[in-house]
């Protein structure tokens, strides 16, 4: 038995996110698929290092794959990709070591999130970032970014329904960078709970707009309850750019 | 009568086209019927700087209409880009001296091209950028593209079966930028042919793999026979930057 280490780029905006669903076609399905032929036309399970949701990207999504089958890593790329839809890519496949799962072995990722805000977005960024008009002021969205880099206790910025035992999560780093009318927000840490970027970016939105003040971040860790944190920004403005193993 | 200049940003991948055609929806259709609730209920005639091919993009194409409605600039900007799909903008509106005419008036144009070599290529450049994988020497490339600079006949490099009764163009600066697996040709000129830059792309290209030498743009020139050069690089790679007045 080999295991395959796969990174993928994906756009996301025709899909129904990473994970197989039973209402739309998801990213895993097609590679899934695409691997059929090359094992007797039995579609393998490839498990994603995370679920990305409906509409958001990756750069940088990696999958394994347990397999039998003797072709090279190499091969194996060229022939995922002239079966794969022109919007999901396999970047590159590695021989890795056997065992080795994209998911339980990751021990981080980082994600990026483009917010545009002027009047009219470009309609070259309309599937990649969220256009959010508001006047926004950076610095109090820096301040409020600052109070949630740590280990926190994430809850309040968990999907609604999303329930997981665990919520207390580490943010390496949440860096805005701010360049004409767009504001990138890079997020790095040791593991995200669902929607939990699009979460922060929405409420460093409000702060931005001075709907609320930097210093309500504590307020809304400490209360550990979705209502307390501000709006989901929406997902087709997130990128999975990397995994960490 | 006012004239009204418009500067307008489409991603051109869902259209037949900037111009109106039986075959299919073009962006002039969508601008055109955008404005009519504006106009009583009846499109006016939009006209373009340019035709741009199926598939082609534009940051900067530029459109005038003949109008008497009475609303400012801005508001038919906001009332236009209600109605447009988002994959059309309206980036400006202004006011124009009376009679100027997009097309008419222009006197010159700069173009970009996108060439991706890499093995694989981003999913996000696959409407954007041409993949053509084939290793090219950009030194050879930028010879080739200074004979290209000037006052020329270029009627090798005009789509085949078009017919305009001049073909003599200038081209102010072809330049060639190279970042890692992307060659960006820019193009600036007084006017262009059908197909001029993408003609220009597919010759430089086949320059680049080395199967002609630059050298041989002075006799693609002289033959004045599209048979006498390139290949025509697709339409998705083109996007019309700017049209200068």
């Amino acid at each position: 038995m080999r295991t395959l280490k796969l990174t993928l780029s994906y756009d996301g905006t025709n899909y129904v996110g990473w994970q197989r669903q039973i209402n739309g076609i998801s990213v895993q399905q097609v590679v899934e698929e695409a691997f059929a032929p090359l094992m007797g036309g039995v579609a393998p399970t490839v498990a994603g290092a995370g679920r990305t949701d409906a509409g958001a990207h990756a750069l940088g999504q990696v999958a394994t794959v347990n397999t039998e089958i003797e072709i090279s890593p190499v091969a194996v790329q060229r022939a995922l990709n002239v079966r794969l839809p022109v919007d999901v890519r396999v970047m590159a496949v590695e021989e890795a070591t056997p065992g080795f799962h994209a998911r339980f072995h990751a021990t981080g990722k980082i994600y990026r999130y483009r917010v545009i805000t002027s009047q009219v977005m470009s309609p070259f960024d309309r599937n990649y970032a969220w256009h959010s008009p508001e006047p926004k002021k950076i610095d109090l969205m820096r301040e409020a970014a600052a109070l949630l880099v740590g280990t926190h206790d994430f809850a309040s910025f968990q999907a609604r329904g999303a329930y997981v035992s665990d919520t207390v999560r580490t943010i390496h780093s949440l860096e805005l960078r701010h360049a004409g009318s767009e504001i990138t927000v890079h997020c790095d840490g040791d593991g995200f709970l669902r929607h939990m970027v699009r979460g922060i970016v929405g409420t460093l939105a409000e702060v931005g707009t001075g709907l609320r003040p930097p210093s309500i971040i504590r307020d809304m860790i400490d209360a550990r309850d979705r209502r307390a944190a501000g709006a989901t920004a929406p997902a087709h403005g997130l990128t999975l750019i990397e995994v960490r193993y």
